[in-house]
């Protein structure tokens, strides 16, 4: 049975330690997050994963959900209480407004708390985690009558939220959704299509269901610039009226016509949604739909790119469990425990190479999620015009990086993880394969991973001539040479050097090739990302590491872990940063020799 | 459902342009063994994988194996007939000595043949893949009596075998193996203890299991040196003689305890065994068993590489037929089918990146199994001894790069080919999860990729002074310079020719740093591995290159695929190989930083 721990320690460092939240302040809801306070709110979170979420996800995983042929959708034992408990600690709306009932805490504090419980138990945490997106949307684009008839009751985890895009003949390419909305002579739509893929689509968790659908009015016009964003409730708000009290009325259209048999992710129902002319409210602009969705996909993202974190981190501590207590052979170096028949694995260089190369990715990306979560609470609550943009810079320019390298690398971890048990890890009862499985959907959902390496080289780099690019390359580059000097930071400093220059070069190449034939950025977006993902997580450990040396001098008790961070560090600037090179020199070969075959020599 | 047309042509090719077959006919079964031949024994293991073999994969996946009370075992639908034809069509002893009714066949035959039944349904393959196994065993270090009575059986298919290595507290470190043979009065032994992760321990598909099992005899000398092999067959010889006519007498006391619920390879029954009393005959000398175990380890690590690219394969096929099949998007360069709704998906870069990184490493991995499965037939059929010096050599210096790169690699392409898919990779129905969970258990057993890196480096580097490591230096470096100035070849040569060099510094810092410290090694080991591994594989570009040039010019009918051929082999130059850099930085940064933390810190 697999255990976990959540890196409470680890949270309370970054926080405090290497970004300085104290600093934030005059944010709303920063003044209120106290050290103290934030401590507290993570150990309770870490106690509820532990101890609620954590032995139920093996259980989710056998069991999974089951569908009735009326169309109900029953979640897997144990599921249904530790949701009540869930919503009882108020974790669904920890970020939320306080208007609306939520706690109003910092968003980097939330997706701390989303790390573990998606550590814990990833199909559990997509219940609240699908309502939390929902409740984005609602808050960026409702009518104040529709937030205040769906938001409060979202945000205390009464209703659950869904979002609802892809269709069968549509995923990544939105223009081609075929769902129809009709005008009703109430204002109101009639919604019919088939959606799948629908994560929380129906289940027994909640009273009410919120799908947020993606529809396309009748005589609008083809393709994304015809796409609205509907309001369906599974059960109409009292009295026919979608202004009225919150209480139930009566059952909507919309029904779920199927359960998908997936890898992972077993406790979660995803579900084939049919629409049968369900009464659906529009949300926002008509034919803006897609934008809608756009405006909420950065923090939908960040939630995903955590998910890749998350798996990463309980494979690892399992994987180091193991090590330490598994024997085998002897060290290289001459037995370790004699008196034991043989020494444990931990001391063999392979296995301290996976498990060191686990932890040093996970140190500096859960560093790497604070500093944009950080950034996405500025964009959201600074009073500052140009705060907010600079945020909105890094915001926009790290998603995809978040997403996409966190999540494929949080996947290879898994694996890693699951190497070190041998022949053990692929027995379902050790669990790790689990972790496999489940962390495997974060690199295909909420955009494909090269459908963000697209994101970040075709969209986000050009932006605004540039701008938050630039913005980036200056910060690190101000940093590199500001502390180029210190020999003590020269392990960490100089390495990053390198890989921003090749970072630099490789984006200079795509200047100089890519805008005469645009395949030459498309071949080699996906090791663009990864080059990017490397340069700031190494940005980020020269972060950790003057930190933990600043700690490890001025405090007792902390020296040790200290000590071990700054060697973690170096690890990863020897071992990981490196592949920095051979991304560079796939991006320099060119778009020739990939695009060159012709369709049907596949 | 997913679909698998056998690559007879690229088999074919490699062997007879590329590895030019018939200038082996010296040796024994390669005179019978004639293009024409070749192809019909290949076009005949085609259909077989095809159409019998291929639609069972999803079935046994979702069925698995089912244990009665009695510890019998069923396997999943369809697979005892599908078995029966495989015994019909002679498949078991394909390459098996025809004085023990085998067809005497090359194994490099036999291994194109193993691809093609692993792509279509790995789990099947593994019930015939064990078989070989022990008839190989039992070939090396059996008694003329043992070989008589069991190696005709084994080799028609009438009778299956196993290999009992494992316990729980035991896989790598076979060392600690506590199952214990009681000598008895009659020559044979009494063997008690359990085994666990045996594949096929139990099942249906024959009438009698031949377990060889590794025991201690009592007063047998602790650790390796104490271990034997035995022969404990589920039915004893009739007669209660274990030299008798090969009927069927009492059954043994060796029965299956359970089935292992496991991430994949669900259709091959994965059992614990339990000997109690059961009775056994020692095969070979007494206290030598894990000695007799390591002369057919060459041969099985091979064929699990061989699962490695199999699954890569079957799993590239079923991507490239979605990519042209799905539409999503517009080619960057513009619509290519404006009438069409959306481009087929294989118009984006960022498809024919992952396309083109499996084909291009399938196509390599193929011709170094041919390349070695050729050294391996030399090693055992040749006359001249210097010669089967030479390739036994090659066959023990490559085994572990095979196991260990195709798997690594093969279970990669695996998660590539699922990507394509986007969210419907992760649908069980649409199949490629599943090649992604079978793949997995390849890196982990006939030893975790991980030993494969030490076996490499810690053994086959310096066996013998180095010898077959600076033969293979030797024919790639004579390679280079040969071919040096050929202008046409040098986007293969001059790419193979930087990273032998690097595969060279990598060694000489090894030779320099790990005398001292052997942890610089074993710190350096899997990236030394997968280094090789692209040094070999790029070696194998070249050779294709060459003869896929020559045919180009020299036939009618083969330009298009050959010109297909040339441009695949450059997308590996430019954008693989390079991956060779990183390795060496790896390698050079030590062991330091890895092993630098106590084990409580993880």
């Amino acid at each position: 049975m697999p255990g976990y721990q959540a890196p409470v320690d680890d949270a309370m460092f970054l926080l405090r330690d290497v970004f300085h939240v104290e600093r934030y302040n005059n944010l709303p809801g920063f003044a209120e997050a106290t050290p103290d306070l934030i401590e507290a709110v993570l150990a309770e979170a870490a106690k509820f994963s532990e101890d609620v979420l954590t032995p139920l996800n093996r259980v989710g995983d056998k069991e999974g959900c089951r569908r009735h042929d009326d169309g109900s959708v029953v979640t897997p034992t144990g599921f249904k209480d530790a949701y009540k408990r869930l919503t009882a600690g108020g974790w669904v709306g920890v970020s939320a407004p306080t208007e609306f009932g939520g706690q109003g805490l910092p968003v980097v504090l939330a997706q701390a708390v989303n790390e573990f419980l998606c550590s814990a138990n990833m199909a559990f945490a997509m219940y609240p985690g699908l309502t939390q997106g929902a409740i984005a949307a609602l808050l960026a684009h409702a009518s104040p009558e529709q937030k205040a008839l769906y938001v409060p009751k979202l945000v205390s985890g009464e209703w659950s939220g869904t979002m609802n895009l892809t269709e069968p003949q549509c995923g990544t390419d939105l223009g081609l959704v075929r769902t129809r909305a009709a005008p009703q002579t109430d204002g109101s739509y009639k919604i019919t299509g088939t959606k799948i893929f629908i994560s929380a689509g129906e289940h027994d968790l909640v009273d009410n269901i919120i799908h947020l659908v993606l529809a396309r009015i009748d005589g609008a016009p083809e393709g994304t610039r015809g796409i609205s964003l509907f309001i369906v409730p599974k059960f109409l708000p009292a009295a026919g009226d979608a202004h009225g009290s919150g209480g139930l009325g009566a059952r909507n259209a919309v029904s779920c016509g199927s359960l998908e048999e997936k890898m992972g992710i077993h406790g979660n129902a995803t579900c084939v949604m049919n629409f049968d002319g369900a009464a659906g409210w529009l949300m926002g602009e008509a034919n803006r739909g897609l934008q809608a969705m756009f405006t909420m996909m950065n923090e939908a993202r960040l939630g995903v790119g955590v998910q890749g974190l998350a798996q990463s981190e309980v494979a690892y501590q399992n994987a180091a469990a193991y090590a330490k207590t598994r024997l085998a052979g002897r060290a290289l170096t001459g037995a370790k425990f004699p008196q034991q028949p043989a020494d444990p694995i931990i001391v063999h260089p392979d296995v301290r190479r996976m498990l060191m190369s686990i932890r040093a990715f996970n140190e500096a990306a859960r560093a790497l999620v604070t500093w944009i979560a950080l950034k996405s609470d500025i964009a959201h609550r600074s009073a500052d015009a140009k705060e907010r943009q600079a945020a909105e810079d890094y915001l926009g320019l790290m998603t995809p990086v978040i997403k996409g390298v966190l999540t494929d690398q949080g996947f290879a971890n898994t694996v890693m993880a699951q190497q070190v048990f041998g022949g053990h890890g692929y027995i379902a009862e050790n669990g790790m394969e689990q972790f496999v499985r489940d962390a495997r959907i974060a690199m295909m959902y909420e955009g494909a991973n090269g459908i963000q390496a697209l994101d970040l080289v075709g969209r986000k780099l050009p932006k605004d001539g540039g701008r938050a690019l630039q913005g980036f390359f200056a910060e690190v580059s101000a940093y590199i040479k500001e502390r180029g000097g210190d020999k003590e930071m020269a392990v960490y400093v100089t390495p990053l050097g390198l890989a921003l220059g090749e970072l630099q070069q490789a984006t200079m190449w795509f200047l100089q090739n890519a805008l005469g034939n645009p395949d030459q950025a498309g071949a080699g977006a996906t090791d663009y990302m990864h080059l990017f993902g490397l340069v700031a997580l190494g940005y980020m450990w020269c972060l950790i590491a003057e930190a933990a040396k600043t700690k490890a001098a001025a405090e007792d008790g902390f020296g040790e872990r200290m000590t071990q961070r700054l060697m973690t560090g170096r690890f990863f600037m020897e071992r990981m940063l490196p592949a920095a090179t051979t991304h560079l020199a796939r991006i320099k070969a060119g778009a020739d020799s990939t695009m060159a075959l012709p369709a049907e020599a596949f």
